[in-house]
């Protein structure tokens, strides 16, 4: 085992609004049960800059390094670890540890776990060289998988599989996208298709048709332009019921209530994006009669997350991202603000 | 087989909101592939009200039979059906008939096929001494049971018993009833029971939460009298994370929006009650974070149907009722218009 | 719709064992609730031979027409049916009718139906220009769809896209096909493929192998080469375990016993070949301890037909065949009564 | 926290086959994520006579604590517990640990790791005084509940309820249950019932027939009278298509092969018992066409566990059971293997 540092760079929020100081903190030393991840990439995503701001009524640990979606190897182990070697590639995951043994933990829930523990929310995350993490939540990672491409699977890989699998869509079936364009939507749509799933994409532009085309979508319908979404996505479906379900990955809260029109008899909606203050409404007369299913996905636990890995491990799944240095997070947090980022950005650690 | 009469006693809407008219009319013939059905009871539904009002903005056949509870005994059958005998007992109920053929039909959800025929409603229904049904869709009554007292099982029993099946409980989990102590509410408690589920009895008053008990509720929250509704139905649970899932009965809209809060992590809300205009409401966050399931669920299909009479002829059902003439349908209507009924009344067919 | 002749050609077993015989008969009018296809074209399935020689226990209707892969035109149609119009395009397979009603049908496993209908077995089939069957249980098929293409699909092509669903297998999950390379093995692979599953195919020979793998088999294993096939079955999957499940369409017993052992824990073995007086076999101590499943798989229901036909209308399933006329059928049942025949056989009806 | 003992008595197979000696031992200590528990109680189960032969293939640790149906009194806990306290009341289980980590673990099948402890086979059990077991692994046992009449519901009681769970029977369906007269049939037949099932209890004799009919069961069918059982038992079904599920708790080979014949048609057997040497055997002809789905089914994982116990809690689980002191573990042994044993042996711990 290769002697560790003392100190590490990080960034650091001091405390809640305070913004993300770039600095050396000490590294962190894994208890009985925990391992040492050296991050080599981490992907930034909106939940960081909702930590930062401190807009979430839960509190966070402060001061706090933030970061989620990590990719790197195991430096270190506690002595209860036995099946995770040093030298093995590693993700760390939103879900930084739960306690295994409450009633959603026993039933694979973990992410309902009441004393869970969220990576760079109430545990420092990922936005340091080293970071902590329960052994029994770490994500294997193939050592022929790019660190850095992989990071953004960590959380919004696995939660748009999630979302598909909660769907209870069958190979065959259709699903609706809302917000496909997007960088959740263009994940999601390239799931959907390896999961044997029929695409109707729903965004707005030119652009994102020509990507959602790319990617799959049988069908793209254009919420710009549409004089009447809902028949317009029905008559996507080649006996006008609609899809199957919908994915709604939308970042306003209209296409949460709109969704249940067109969704086929039977049909499932899955929330997943969180518009600010969004509510999910839907008339009880049709939801009764149509039995419609409206659900929400959180992230996904941690079958899901090697389940997403292989997709991507087996390149079924591609996700464009752009890589800067860790010192950078201020500025990126800065360009997410104010809505000028496409795609993902992903952290390269200090050598 | 007995020479059938060419007229019968009915109660006949004329034209939409015409009230209902006592008189005769001609007995209907079976098709190839229906039978006739010698009605004997019937019970009296609020839907059959909201269909003599034309309060739904499907339409209604016209002029119309109402009634889509009713129990008798077949009297005839069209050349098709050899698996039905003359002198069969048999409920008709509010599915008179379905193509058999859909992609609805064909996965079992006969009650969303677009060509569905409605009892009393698209079709004649059971307000009449002779109704029509398709063979396919009528219940068998064993021999033994009364007619009168299993009426109000064919739809309100059966609708409370798919409800509980599409919550997705296993036995030993705890349901809320909302709206326990009404007719939908007394019949699901006995239901829950059967099926081996612990129950939280909400609704209001000291009248409603004794027979609540007496049903089996193990716990009942009076939410005219509790200060904080949802943390009482989750202290009503051991662990405080409140019930598996909550059955919505409730007439008014209120409780379907509260539902989200108290139901427990990836528990499901089962809307079944009809409040006019109402809608299903629910904060994307926490629907998110918490996975929780909004469903709505209809009338049974045709194996629901068996089942729950079932459960009725095992003598582990007992639906109180007040019996009154078919001539009296029109008293009936409008005490239920005016709030005084309590319980269900079935109707007498002359003899 | 034009005048329909009043006798066709027909191959017919007049009585069990006699062999065909090519002759006129009359051409059959549906019933109420029937449609008369003029067939097109017709698949010759193995159980098509075991009704010729009278190989069952089930009594078959004599004499008889054989049969239960057509596909054709709809030419006539019944009173009662609404929903099918003259002209569509239509296939007849092995359940030509149901009783739509028994708790089998009603819970849309019409082929359990004790009073199940069966092309070509116990009512005339499909080896004729004209043919009988319940309007609810034809297949439709869309117009751009080679009707000679699709025969095979109708039965062969159904049978292994159920024993897939069944399997329970998820998109990503591993399936292992035994008897890959032949004629049912080659279709499931494709539906495993457009169901998003990894594929181990089981066969011998390199001729196999090399069609497998074209087929999207990730890998291939030769039980005539193995020296330790669940070793090698095991080996196969990335972590050792062995595949989620196990596809069973061998023609010998041996395979239906060494499934068990190869199998990951909570695996399914389906069974869907029919080997003659073959038994599965398992222990029972690693079968409970390991927690094994072990299921047989029918024909597919109404609704596995249409998804199976969807699958084939988009292109992802192609299946290679042969086209003869209907008068050649005695030499096609010779050749496969020798063994003689590769891949199947589709018949030609006389214009 | 009390001082606890250097030393406690304990019953110890010295090496595989020499039988258990009594005496006293150093009380074992619990590492970081392991608790002590100060057993009270421990049933003895057959399971234990087959360690203490060494009758299986599967090594054993050596020297051995056998038992594990341990309940008794957290008295020590490691550093990483947080979520016991010293006082509460536990069981200690056949699965003593499990990785927690792994693909099984991961999808709550903590019976299928490959890296489990087995308590009193692969770490000392809880035929001692004071036992360690992982903490995430205890079962909680409310204050109220007898400590004595909880600890054969540990192992038998919960490996009964899985059984019915795996069956995935619906409450209103029918479990035959073969051997239901005897300890774990008991159980089975208790639970069923608190499942809302109905049960055919199949066994031998009068005696059996009696304890049956007063546990529940509808219907008794006595193998040893009956000259055809598979008869018997299909007309003990109002239909006569058989019960939905088997529940195999037979100490003998034979049940297992017929029930395949007595089923319902797509009903499931559930093996659970386990008959030296036995075999699952069914043919594939009627497995396929009838699609009978045949499993095994082991011990239950914790959540199941928790489920059992709190119906055992609610008062709905009654298994009779006969106390003698620790020290008298080798007599029960001897009688168990001279099958003098009726009803299930519970060992007290000296004080």
């Amino acid at each position: 085992m290769t002697q560790l540092p003392e100190t590490q760079w990080a960034q650091v929020i001091e405390r809640p609004g305070s913004g993300v100081v770039y600095k050396r903190i000490p590294v962190p030393k894994p208890g009985p049960d925990e391992v040492l991840v050296n991050i080599k990439y981490s992907g930034v995503c909106h939940t960081d800059l909702h930590a930062l701001k401190g807009d979430w009524p839960l509190t966070a640990k402060s001061p706090l390094v933030g970061g989620h979606e990590g990719a790197g190897v195991v430096v270190a182990r506690g002595s209860l670890v036995t099946d995770v070697e040093i030298g093995e590639h590693a993700g760390v995951k939103w879900l930084n540890g739960s306690c295994l043994a409450c009633e959603f933990c026993r039933q694979s829930d973990e992410p309902l776990c009441a004393n869970a523990l969220l990576s760079g929310y109430t545990v420092d995350g990922t936005f340091q060289q080293y970071c902590v993490a329960k052994a029994a939540h770490i994500s294997r990672i193939p050592k022929d998988v790019p660190l850095d491409a992989i990071a953004p699977i960590l959380c919004a890989g696995i939660t748009v599989y999630k979302g598909l699998k909660e769907s209870g869509l069958r190979p065959g079936q259709t699903v609706a996208i809302v917000g496909a364009g997007g960088g959740l939507g263009s994940l999601a749509q390239q799931y959907a298709k390896a999961m044997g799933l029929r695409i109707i994409a729903i965004d707005a532009g030119e652009e994102k048709e020509k990507m959602c085309r790319e990617l799959g979508a049988e069908v793209y319908v254009d919420f710009s332009k549409s004089k009447d979404l809902v028949h317009d996505v029905q008559a996507a479906t080649k006996d006008g019921f609609g899809p199957h379900a919908v994915l709604l990955l939308a970042a306003s809260e209209g296409p949460f209530q709109q969704a249940a029109s067109y969704v086929r008899p039977r049909g499932s909606l899955v929330a997943i994006g969180l518009p600010g203050n969004a509510y999910l409404k839907a008339p009880v007369f049709s939801t009764v009669v149509r039995m419609i299913n409206i659900k929400g996905s959180y992230v996904g636990n941690r079958q899901d997350g090697d389940e997403a890995i292989e997709f991507f491990t087996r390149g079924l799944i591609n996700a464009p991202f752009k890589t800067v240095p860790l010192s950078e997070l201020g500025d990126v947090f800065e360009a997410m603000e104010q809505g000028k980022i496409a795609g993902r950005y992903v952290l390269k650690m200090p050598e």
